[in-house]
């Protein structure tokens, strides 16, 4: 059975613990963090896991695999050690702080000849398939756009910005449903409370196809928004993950232009049809993103999220951030 | 009592001559439409209002002051007739189809000293001023940002774009409670069921206090939404108008950096208090716009809404759609 | 055309008028009330309409058929006296204020050959039509239970209680859905503001054929609630009037007992699909209620909520009241 | 410090050790349960604890006092017999199957000077105290009604039935805000899915000083509803548990009646003020009421939830049951 390591059992990495231990596809065989208390706890919950302080260690150990759950500026380092010391890597979301670590990463890995995983967890959540399976299907028509809304109060990061922090999420899922990357992004916001530090942003996309799309992200509202609304000329979804029940509702409705018969001008017809929420499964998108890599490994399959998804990904965040709002270059009220 | 006449009674035109009549403060006197069966109705409903299918006509009369609520493509000549008629004059928004021709109705209303006044409509009404005494008592503190979602199914205009219907709501709400007009105005949007007509926007707004301001405007999303978001360093309102009980909601919450102690960094706090829903009167906008208006005609007091307001509004559109998104200027995906 | 008279323009009357006056089903003819300002403001609207202040004299008129919205203590003599002159009669809900006057008015009607309806409108509502249909086709299986809640702050009736004035919805529906009375009818109440008159109410119904029911109403509760509940035993329906865009969500959900096989006793499963909100006609019941009323005179058809329908009505409250909570009969605490 | 044991870790019981393993109050010292593979799991987690699968060898050990998580028609004999061996009891709701046996319970911890608790945690709960305190305030003014639902699909018990299981948690509210046990209590109820046991029921009391309650329980509910409505003659309350923000809302609303003046008649006047959703601890109510235990050890005082109290929510159930609704007794329908 595949044998995987973790390093880093801080904030995130205890839950990827717990779906190695419950998952019966591989073996959560060894464990690290520079933290000896953090380690402890975890190796008392799953005494069969081998722990080190030292994860460099931990890679020259037999284990096939490795899932890196550390801070966003390790990445690259320790995911590097790990392609060229032969594991196949899954590293937490983004996958690199710059699109050129990302990029460089995608190549050892192509080296290597091992298998780069970037843990974008949400495509891999029930909802999230669910409406790519409506994409892909047609359902929904063409897409005209998408409008993301994920705010909430607190939860300051202390290393990375609210784009980094909270759009990486919105980005990775909007790439997945549309199959591309966009070939313009723009963002806007502003550091409230920090120097320097955006705690509400707003994003624009576009892409090749025709799709535009729009993405507000926040530490500082005072309401919780998990919601993305995507508009396509055959169907509607809202995808609501507050919404205990009914994440997702499907809208058979729409604006249809018919051409101009005795009228002499074209006529907007409005169609109002039935709203649908269908039953989603109710496995954890954790569980799944992992037991997908350890597929993709056991089959040679590339990941649905593999490196160059996750360098999209990344340049996605730099594109938005380098055609920031600069006043001087724009048309000015007299 | 002042005797005020009405032009255009097609489709907004009948709510206004409903107020007019209701009104104790004036007297619903003259009203005039092209359209001789939408005038015989408003007349059978108020028989002793004259009725006239010729605008100038009516201008000749004995009132004064009328209310113009015709096609904006109209505005800036009936406005202007108006005026060099003696009249004060309260138009629809947006008070012209251009910043430059509502920049010739403030120097017409100056020239003719009478009183100019735009129907902003949303600040006349009861949530609205509500926020705006929050703002004035400095109960909310620092404005950091706003947030505006104005979208629902249907509805398309025939002569305007979405920006133009949709909004020029959230531009005067925005003026309104900022008191200063944007610095820096950009947009994005889409023209998804019509050649070169934006059914879809978002625009964002700078000023020169620090404010930033998010408004997503569409004609073709599935739920609809009429939300504003407004974030302070004090306090953060959120008014749903589509929440028939609670509109607004005042959130007794923030984020606060506390200067470094003993601990060698700035820390983050999280104030989390109660959430109160003010109870709001309920006397309908336009009828307190209307009295409005007739109370500045009698008391030569300023209207809120008027010329110079209007034309600030007009600006802001024009700012934001002139500063859209140009792909070849921007920074590109290599 | 079949010529409508309309006795009664006080609270509720004016509604009726300006959907007799829409219809193209029928010509609104007369209109009396004792009221003679009320009478002359529903003259100007209907210029055609000839009016009474003698509701006996419109009775004597060439009228077809006659709406009688008066208050309840007047339906009996009203109804009794236009039913022996020849016309049509449909009364607002209830029939009558006691279920012998409204027995009389049913023997009355069938003696005088002419059509007795009573207008309860929720019948006639898209909503509960659509719930109708569902249980028709047997698409929700064998009803279980259904719960109602008709709750708000407000409106107290001066001549009734909120039984009579509210819970008679809730049992016109129960009865319209499930096709026949209840056979037990309980109640437990308070009188909370005013002496002797209960002002929160709740009534429980037994069916014949399995189902009950239970109903909450009250004029002093917090929030607004118009919400049923109907529970059968191959799907559910919640029915929210005050959602203004999804009243009816079908849940294919349900719980299933599963014979004994190896396990040695029974087993219960769950079953969680789709949920559903159908797109309803944006009909006015009203109007459809109106409408009915005409085409059962032209063809003949006996009323949906004919006369007997509203003797059924009177006969549950009654039932339901007499079967108060009498704490003496009961077992009570030692 | 003060020893508690722990008798039973299967469904519930892993919460309980949970929260004795966090508190600093106490020393979670041993654990008993007749499932080996249960009992092992626990002990992994803090394997400081004492395993036992013989509960009656637990209770000779050196603890002081004990917490009984096991199958309601266990606690009795459990209970029973940690008081006879001098400890300090807490037994989870309800404490015993009928009241002659909870009053016997209570007779033998008063015998053997030792504390008996039940396990009512919603007594504990941050937004049920906060009630508690606008009640005994006097904010609420008099209190009028009170409407429970406690509603959802699934989780069926195979040991009892719905009232047992659901009703238990409202009523234990409910006697602990009104400080009283009710004087007439009656229910109405249906088995729908298996042979007599009541999956749907609903449920009246009668106070004393006058507030009456309803309680709608189900199994079988399509929507989960946690939902309790306070109606006092000064404000009104909702909690919503289900509401992830704001569970409680205060209504400063009410009618009320003015004496007739010149009118003749009395006067009903609306009052409409604010909403106050007030801001409520985050302490989790388990650990609140294991704490809450302890302290009355320690301190020598009555708990809030003490013997008396499961006492008084058994006869209360067994007082509605009793009073089922029977036919033949009633008034029906000729």
């Amino acid at each position: 059975m595949t044998k995987l390591g973790l390093i880093g059992v801080g904030y995130w990495g205890p839950n990827i613990a717990r779906v190695l231990n419950q998952s019966t596809q591989c073996e959560f065989s060894a464990c690290s963090d520079l933290d000896e208390g953090k380690l402890e706890k975890i190796l008392r919950q799953y005494p069969s896991v081998r722990g080190f302080t030292n994860a460099n260690e931990m890679l020259e150990s037999d284990i096939d695999a490795v899932v890196i759950a550390t801070g966003i500026s390790t990445h690259y380092e320790l995911a590097r050690t790990a392609l060229r010391r032969g594991k196949h890597v899954m590293v937490e979301k983004p996958i690199a702080d710059t699109s050129a670590k990302a990029q460089d990463l995608v190549a050892e890995a192509a080296k290597a000849r091992r298998l780069l995983m970037t843990g974008h967890t949400f495509v891999y959540s029930p909802p999230v398939i669910k409406v790519k399976e409506l994409l892909d299907s047609g359902e929904l028509g063409d897409i005209f756009f998408l409008s993301f809304s994920r705010v909430n109060l607190g939860l300051y990061q202390k290393d990375v910005d609210v784009v980094w922090d909270l759009a990486v999420h919105d980005i990775s899922i909007l790439l997945y449903w549309l199959g591309e990357a966009p070939i313009h992004a723009y963002s806007f916001g502003r550091a409230c409370i920090q120097q320097a530090k955006n705690d509400v942003a707003f994003l624009w996309f576009q892409f090749r196809r025709g799709p535009v799309a729009s993405c507000e992200v926040s530490w500082i509202s005072p309401q919780k928004m998990r919601r993305i609304c995507i508009v396509g000329s055959k169907r509607m979804v809202v995808y609501d993950d507050t919404d205990p029940s009914e994440k997702l509702k499907i809208y058979d409705r729409g604006v249809m232009l018919r051409p101009p018969a005795t009228f002499g001008e074209f006529q907007l017809t409005y169609r109002m049809g039935d709203v649908v929420s269908p039953n989603l499964a109710s496995t954890e998108p954790l569980l799944n993103e992992v037991e997908h890599f350890v597929r993709c490994i056991q089959t040679g399959t590339t990941p649905r999220t593999d490196g160059k998804f996750g360098l999209d990904v990344v340049r996605a965040i730099e594109m938005a951030i380098s055609n920031r709002w600069r006043p001087a270059e724009l048309i000015t009220a007299a």
